[in-house]
């Protein structure tokens, strides 16, 4: 009996593996198109990628697999499985159930209607036209909110909105969410007033100097290797490519992160390549043994922009690690830095200042930014507002967050893509991740009481095990909410975040 | 009833459709292993391209297709469609055959002799060890004899080893292939004679300079945009990365090609570039309207490997192409290359040696490489000679034909892959190239008699087009050995061939 339960299991990671391996050859062909396929080229990929969707389907509902699912699920010594192996079989068991359960016609329409709303949406931005955008934009929160009525039943969330959150942060529901933003905003907005109000102004012109691009690239690599993302030797599992908006993609020994270089913005390039070098030191240190299981994954995608904006915000933008690592950047660009001077280098990366795009807003008004978007979102989603609605009340919620008016729809709802290309629920996640990080920032502080002394010192070394022995080897063993307790003993909750915030920028600020 | 035959035929070129995406997706993935892939994703990556293979057999063997071919093939009306479609079906069938005729496990079984047989390979050439390499080779010729013989069958070929040759070159035979070769090594034989004798020897140093590896670089981006293969503009549909070896993949839009650059060679990568360009400018310039259908694809390897050599021979090493272009390489090289002088540059570049590797050899010499290979194979799998016996046999035939001593199996019968990997029948294709790319100068030359002319102005324009008319638009459409009488108007014949050699060698060796 236990020998069919182990070959039945077996069997099931075999599928899941020939999965895992598909989206991995997935992964690269996405990546050759934004990296380095020639223009012409574009019908082509489309339909490669395509045809590799429509497989990878066929694969994730194949009845073999509900077969297997429901003989070890039923099997008398299921509960007897080692914990890891149930958690494979439940997290198998979910996708298995949610790619089931939706109507293969309904994800071709919605996959369609992505494809047409992001083309309209490029066009509209480009032109600042809302009313071009509208329909087509209609017509997928339509699409959207079928899909999540379904899912919703499947996932048995409380309400459909919840059921899309779950995608991206399985187990994180719209009342947590909302206690925990009321309290970021609180804290946000009082910290906010004290920035902008205060005396002590960055000087921002010390970073508006030119640094050619090769200088640029010799401090990217330099970055990577410094936390720990090989790029460049010969067992390097990773590289360093350029696209319009910086990524991160890839599988255990082969993760890719791309940035963009400004010649006249240094610093664009420095905290983009730190953000995707923290999400690629999380795919490159799951445990190996879980390759190709459902464990061997990231929990969520809140957890993984913990992962990035720890190593962008609270390592590459402290003072502690510019002193030693300013003299590095100064010793590749040569002369051209040699005005350059910690205190105000540092006070300049973490200038606080309200703007009105999301990816250029600062550590303080970025969860602001999120919180517009989710509140949208929801109310959109349970049936309070309509498309229509959403410029002139993403307008108002700019003018009560961040005191900014939006003159129009190109910097204001149209500015992101991912309404339009269908990804609801997911904005969330961006403010989570600054959540997480606060509370796993208290933690390793209480193990590493000495990481900044350490970090001057250039030594990344103990923080990065302790990243990747309470987080990247935990691969997807619990659920966010459930790692979070593990790793920090709390529930969800702001606090350490907003006293990050506050000890930091109280210094640069003086308040 | 026509309408089922309407239906059926499109509902077979829907399948054939997905398995061309299918392999395009599959090239793009080898094509990122050889170019951009981090070192420590080789097993990942192994495992990527093995399901990719598995992906494409199931779809190849696809029973609904075997259906479809038969009910199209047995209708009435079947005799009265189009060429095309008739030959569109015929392929598919073809195709459809030979993948289910072999058995699965024998399939298998090659391919895991092939990665073994390849691996040991390696080891053996860099040990010049060949008592390592036997036992492995053995088997693997075993199984390919086994495979041939079925082969043989489906194909209805007189021997299995034609059968091979058919992979390769379609329709071509043994017995075809010896009666040209015999003539061939009589006329590069008495011609060879002649070079080396000759008191008329060229300059060698002049090619020995150092040259920087980025110069190099705008050399090749100048030679393919010369012979009209774009790879920098915003509709480019080809671009040149670097690799041990030059190699060309891709399909239609995205067609992309590999050189090495040397940079106390640098003559190498002008030469791999030109070569890798005119396999290229084949692909991107077949028929649009045949892409994803069987005759959307060239006709054979020997008639690629004449759209190279014409393009890096017969066009890239004349004096007429260099009077247009050595000033152009000197704009670009500076100073470095003001000592250069056309007549002396030109005969370096097609100076005549006898040498031991047949990726090194000269236009004279390179058949008779290919000479001795196809005869070793032939008597192989003809049960003639046997794999213990290669060694020897190929040394008595290189200091035959070549006159040269081999030290060593390194640089003796394992110099090259293609018995490692299994790529028997495969040899001759390269010599038919230059045959084939004489005939097609001779044609070319009826239609087009002042293409020198036009070459010494640098235009280029009504050698492509010819090009194109002639080979690269035919697609798939005609089996070589008709498509070369199409064109030229005789049979496979290698007079013209040894007629280009003779006049241009006789007035650099002056005989």
């Amino acid at each position: 009996m236990a020998e069919t339960l182990t070959s039945d299991y077996k069997k099931l990671l075999e599928k899941e593996k020939e999965l895992a391996v598909l989206q991995s050859a997935e992964s690269i062909v996405n990546w050759d198109m934004e990296t380095m396929m020639p223009p012409k080229a574009i019908n082509l990929r489309s339909q490669q990628l395509s045809l590799l969707s429509v497989i990878n389907h066929k694969m994730s509902i194949d009845s073999e697999k509900g077969k297997l699912l429901d003989k070890i699920m039923r099997h008398l010594k299921y509960d007897e499985l080692p914990g890891v192996q149930k958690r494979n079989v439940y997290l198998m068991k979910k996708h298995y159930d949610e790619q089931t359960k939706l109507p293969e016609q309904l994800v071709a329409e919605i996959a369609k209607q992505e494809a047409l709303t992001t083309d309209i949406w490029k066009k509209a931005k480009a032109t600042k036209n809302f009313s071009m955008f509208k329909p087509q934009l209609e017509k997928l929160v339509e699409l959207k909110k079928k899909s999540a009525e379904i899912l919703m039943k499947v996932k048995e969330t409380r309400t459909p909105y919840d059921a899309l959150i779950d995608i991206y942060e399985p187990k994180m529901t719209t009342t947590e969410i909302t206690r925990v933003f009321t309290e970021l905003k609180h804290g946000l907005g009082s910290l906010l007033r004290k920035c902008v109000t205060s005396s002590e102004q960055p000087n921002m012109k010390i970073l508006r100097r030119k640094v050619p691009i090769e200088t640029q690239r010799k401090f990217a690599r330099a970055l990577a290797e410094f936390v720990g993302y090989d790029v460049t030797s010969k067992e390097a599992g990773g590289r360093i490519d350029e696209t319009e908006h910086p990524f991160t993609t890839g599988y255990y020994d082969d993760v890719r992160i791309t940035t963009h270089y400004f010649e006249h913005f240094f610093t664009s390039s420095l905290f983009s390549v730190l953000h995707e070098a923290g999400h690629a030191l999380y795919e490159q240190n799951l445990k190996h043994e879980w390759m190709y299981q459902p464990v061997g994954n990231s929990v969520s995608m809140g957890f993984h922009e913990s992962q990035s904006r720890m190593v962008e915000n609270i390592i590459g933008r402290s003072r502690v690690f510019w002193t030693y690592f300013l003299p590095k950047l100064k010793l590749i660009a040569g002369n051209d830095f040699s005005d350059l001077e910690l205190e105000s280098f540092v006070h300049a990366i973490n200038q606080v200042e309200p703007s009105k795009i999301r990816v250029e807003a600062d550590e303080v008004t970025y969860c602001l930014h999120i919180m517009i978007r989710f509140n949208l979102e929801r109310d959109l989603f349970e049936d309070k507002i309509t498309v229509k609605e959403l410029p002139e009340l993403w307008n108002q919620s700019y003018e009560e967050y961040l005191g900014v008016k939006i003159q129009n729809d190109s910097e204001g709802m149209m500015q992101d893509t991912h309404w339009a290309s269908g990804l609801y629920g997911y904005f969330p996640s961006y403010a989570l991740g600054n959540i997480y990080s606060g509370q796993l920032l208290e933690a390793m502080q209480k193990k590493l009481p000495n990481w900044q002394t350490q970090l001057t010192k250039g030594d990344f070394k103990n923080i990065k095990n302790w990243l990747v022995q309470n987080v990247h080897s935990q691969g997807n063993l619990y659920d966010a909410p459930e790692l979070i307790k593990k790793i920090s003993g709390k529930e969800l909750n702001v606090e350490p975040y907003l006293n990050y915030l506050n000890e930091k920028y109280s210094k640069f600020y003086s308040f």
